[in-house]
């Protein structure tokens, strides 16, 4: 943020306070959360590099742009982040990738794509596909040249009318055994291209999902690499009608577009071929295997997964360190107004995204070393995890995306009117977030396909058959399905929260064997029993993230850290067991009996966690490391100065340029003036 | 919306068979709605005289507009929507109000407010305002001029570092007894008045309250009417800081200001005396009752619930017709792709909010009639309902505002990623009814508040002195504290909400004695015990709404009514109750004994509701009567041809008015160039 006379160059005292106090060090929290103090010092140096002569006062500006000039500048802007990260890939280890493009569009680098980038589904997305999909001979001729810049390829799958549903895509594309081409076609509104990121005015070529003909035969979806514009004038190809979507709630300039196609021919050897392949005679011959296609989502999600537990993270970081600088409504009416993170009602709102934030960042990386193995696995043509993977990314890409939302939702009410102002960022955080519930599988098409997989494995436990690790306690379960005595011990809360699960697909299960013996088709049954299945989906992911927050607070990794970190991370599970436990109390009582008394005892232990954890929760947020420029929130920076701050952004709104608008002029002085 | 090629002028056929299909008259419906079929006619006729000549295709242009270009268009616009209401008033019934300003801002006018009124403040608070505390005389000043639109008035209260609470706030108004005026001032800058809407370039007075001092006598925070800017030149006044706080989430062009004041200085007969008074000689005579100004506050909490029950009521009805037209996901993979209302899960996302609106938007209007009694009471002198008023009006909008929110942004993901388009509405709605949980008292403060209701109302009880009519089952739980038999009946799961609620608000009641005898003070054991508190007075609001609904749907009302309609408002509650009675299931396990074969019905009834309700759930919404112009959505309209107008909506965006974007031949070209 620019220098201003209105912001102090101190540290506001009500934080410095709370910085005074805490009971740990920031800096061994934020090296344990970075995963090292090496890692720390790498993520410091990129920001210290990508943010030095960045001037956020302009960059905000682009807030009250047009969409159309917003657009313009993201391109600019996008262009400028990615000279400067291969600037410093090539000044610090030439050759390399681990800051271009690896960074491209990591949460270091948030601060700089304000308005979002529209060249980031080619570097997250389409290049991986094209690594996976592409005969090493067209990924040297397409991969290559992406890996380059030299072209902008969007990735097109999604229709106007079909998303989720693959085979119901209705672009098709035609073998032409003439010449040797496809000849791709839109046949209807509805199959419009529709939503790929970057595709519209950005983009020269994409992959496009079409379904495969071959002498008028369907052989399915199958990728083709076209070419959408002109290398030097970016004028559309013929037959090509391609722009953008228009405004949506965020991402306001990824440049989302579409594209429908007339006749639009492409030579045979456009179709990725890797898999399947279409020979020169028109012979077609069926991919081996859908596992790879597969892999690569797998992948993506856990991604997604992980970099929503850290924009709660950024949310929780502006949340709490505006709630300990505001002040607002006596407890006491005798002293001034305390810190709002005095009133307990906030410090429900605040502390527990702050943990919640820690529980899923630490489940989506027991699940990327899931991923690892599985990885390794697989490249020795062993696919058994392959279903649990699948399954664990799903229910940690919806939890993490759901309860993102939700809980930056909360962070952002916490902040009262002031976090609805744009300056905030926490708008711009929520409809970011949001996003995720939908893209990349929608969340209640995740939770069903969890709860196939726990239909599977609750018969498999039934018949003895082996279990993934995840499921295991499923068997326990079945063994002895009764809870046993409640101690409460946190062995214990996870415990209940899989009897919970474990109880929900028991009912789903049951539900759906009595709709088949009714004589419902399997389909149909499923459809009926949709709601219990999300919901046994949904705390089967629950027990997950309990159990692997335990794993991590009290395992062996906790002898590397310091006793007083340790105490901190202890209260945290604390708190988010609690909490979360009594969030599920509905179900949790189906399957444990908790008398008023066990009950009232969980409540006076969520509030003895948020009174512990309350003169530690700015040291948390602090070693969660977000710089400001990352944060870009007038609330939440690191020198507390929320208010000289929000005043500071409003001064630079573009009307307050002059002391009397157009409007006054033209409209309101002469209606006022016709009244008289 | 204009007319264009790709928009068909036929109805889309699943929508035009459900509405064959349904099981009742839509019109019944509709005259129920409105509250008689003389009030449907009168709503039509305003909705087509001041729709009928706008071009909504020009209209939704302004979502990609600069906010300066935004802001200035909202003026124009709305002083246009201004003179065409009072043209109507003056065509149907000169001299009277029911249309100019009572309508300016009604939710049949919604749809012309695209981004915002500035000037809705002014009709709906100021005006009253200026009735309820200015002296016949000054309103005769003040007040007239503003009923003719002369000046444009805003309401300055909350400052940039103070809101809920009153006695905070910092601006002062000191009286110079030498000069017989009031010196204003802005002491620090938290001290700014900061949110007021349409004060920042649209006003040239405001109400502005102020800490009175007199001779540095502070006596508390008093109104004062202030002239902040000139009325021909529309130049800030001497002293004056005025401008806009910057965009928000929404209300993008109310233009939000702030003021600052430097010895401004306006005559003592500016003060609004109505209540208390400055005499000449600096005597000070105190309000003799602050009710009225209280009352007001009541009023405006009324109607703001109320309007977020017609605001969920209209993203229900984008949802339902979307989930209607949209075909998605095979259930039976030989059949072709279901409507996407037909999976039990979507079910679940969109009819309960169907339902929702309903039960909130009868809760109101049992609220305001409430409410004219008190009135009544009032003008008599007799204030004895007036804290249960308070209170009731503070749960409900409190419901209304974080319920429509949620089930908003539920209906909102229920369509996918359309859903996310700006054309589709559903975010802009949302960002308006999530506003509300902060404006007119934050919703937790607004809880603590019922909460402190419930407290003496408990004690009350267990004194045996009369209870208010909201709280009367307090009395009926202590005297006999075992639920008894679960009958499952709608009354029995009205008797639950209500045992639920006492049963919190007994666990509040008890806790906050514990802590007071441990010594504690009042202040601090209340806030000890906000968690419960809040929790209580929610599920306090919840049994209100119950009881309403089921009044309203089984009550002597009914018999007006056919025996189709019935059975549908009659599933529509069966719904509601069920369903919210599961979400509550944690704190109804509580205080009710049920069996495991007691929630499997519970369950099978709510998808039995689903089930029968699916059907005529189009029907429904039709029934709620809103015009495509206040839907103003492309995956709403009445038509159901989401996929053509979401296209011609796409088509009309700016980037897509010519072939190659600028950036192109300024940056993307280049670059891509550059690395050839």
């Amino acid at each position: 943020m620019s220098a201003s006379s209105v912001i102090p160059s101190t540290v506001n005292t009500d934080l410095q306070k709370e910085r005074d106090g805490a009971s740990f060090n920031s800096e061994e929290f934020a090296a344990w959360w970075a995963g090292g103090a090496e890692q720390l010092k790498f993520k410091r140096g990129i920001k210290e590099y990508m943010y030095k002569d960045v001037d956020f006062a302009a960059l905000n500006q682009v807030d009250y742009m047009s969409h159309e000039d917003m657009c313009e500048f993201a391109v600019k802007n996008s262009i400028n982040v990615a000279k400067k990260l291969r600037q410093l890939q090539a000044e610090r280890n030439p050759g390399g990738n681990e800051y271009w493009p690896t960074l491209y569009d990591s949460p270091e680098l948030w601060g700089l794509h304000k308005v979002g980038n529209p060249f980031t589904v080619m570097f997250v997305m389409v290049i991986h596909a094209l690594k996976d999909q592409c005969t090493p001979e067209q990924y040297e001729e397409f991969g290559k040249r992406v890996e380059r810049f030299e072209v902008s390829v969007a990735y097109a799958q999604t229709e106007l009318g079909h998303g989720t549903y693959l085979r119901g895509l209705e672009t098709r594309a035609d073998y032409d055994r003439e010449t040797d081409e496809f000849v791709l076609n839109t046949p209807t509104i509805t199959a419009y291209k529709w939503w790929p990121g970057g595709l519209g005015q950005c983009s020269n070529y994409s992959i496009v999902m079409a379904q495969l003909y071959i002498d008028g035969e369907l052989k399915g979806p199958h990728l083709f690499y076209v070419q959408v514009r002109e290398e030097d004038t970016h004028e559309p190809r013929p037959g090509v009608h391609i722009g953008e979507i228009g405004k949506k709630m965020g991402f306001l300039a990824v440049n989302n577009g579409f594209l429908g196609m007339k006749n639009v021919r492409i030579p045979r050897t456009r179709m990725l071929m890797r898999h399947a392949k279409v020979n020169r005679d028109g012979t077609y011959v069926k991919s081996p295997a859908d596992a790879l296609t597969y892999f690569a989502m797998v992948r993506t999600r856990c991604i997604i997964a992980r970099n929503m537990s850290l924009i709660l993270a950024v949310a929780a970081t502006i949340g709490t360190r505006y709630s300990a600088v505001r002040r607002q409504s006596p407890i006491d009416p005798k002293l001034p107004e305390p810190q709002i993170l005095d009133h307990v009602t906030q410090q429900l709102k605040v502390i527990p995204e702050i943990a919640a934030s820690l529980a899923y960042r630490n489940a989506c990386d027991y699940l990327l070393e899931l991923f690892d193995a599985t990885s390794r696995d697989k490249d020795l043509g062993k696919y058994e995890r392959l279903p649990e993977l699948h399954s664990l990314s799903c229910a940690l890409k919806v939890l993490c995306s759901s309860d993102a939302s939700a809980g930056i939702e909360r962070l952002r009410l916490a902040c009262g009117g002031h976090g609805y102002l744009t300056s905030a960022n926490l708008g711009n955080i929520y409809v970011n977030a949001t996003a995720a519930c939908t893209y990349e599988g929608e969340n209640t098409v995740l939770l069903l396909q969890i709860g196939r997989f726990l239909m599977k494995s609750w018969r498999a436990a039934q018949s003895g058959a082996p279990l993934a690790p995840s499921v295991s306690y499923f068997a326990e379960v079945q063994r002895n399905p009764e809870f046993g005595v409640w101690t409460g011990s946190w062995e214990n809360l996870v415990k209940a929260m899989q009897f919970a699960a474990a109880n929900k697909t028991r009912i789903a299960f049951n539900n759906l064997a009595k709709r088949l013996a009714n004589g419902q088709s399997e389909e149909v049954a499923a459809n009926q029993t949709g709601i219990e299945l999300t919901q046994a989906a949904e705390l089967h992911g629950r027990a997950f993230v309990f159990h692997s927050f335990l794993t991590e607070v009290t395992g062996a990794k906790s002898k590397k850290r310091s006793s007083a970190l340790n105490r901190v991370l202890e209260q945290l599970l604390e708190l988010y067991l609690v909490n979360v436990t009594l969030n599920n109390m509905n179900n949790i009582l189906r399957v444990v009996d908790l008398t008023d008394e066990d009950l009232n005892k969980l409540q006076t232990r969520l509030e003895t966690a948020l009174t512990k954890l309350r003169p530690d929760a700015v040291a948390i947020v602090d070693g969660f490391d977000f710089a400001d420029e990352q944060l870009n929130s007038t609330l939440g920076s690191y020198d507390g100065n929320a208010y000289e701050r929000i005043f500071d952004a409003a001064m630079n709104a573009p009307l307050n340029q002059k002391s009397v608008p157009k409007s006054f002029h033209e409209h309101l002085g002469p209606f006022m003036k016709s009244n008289l």
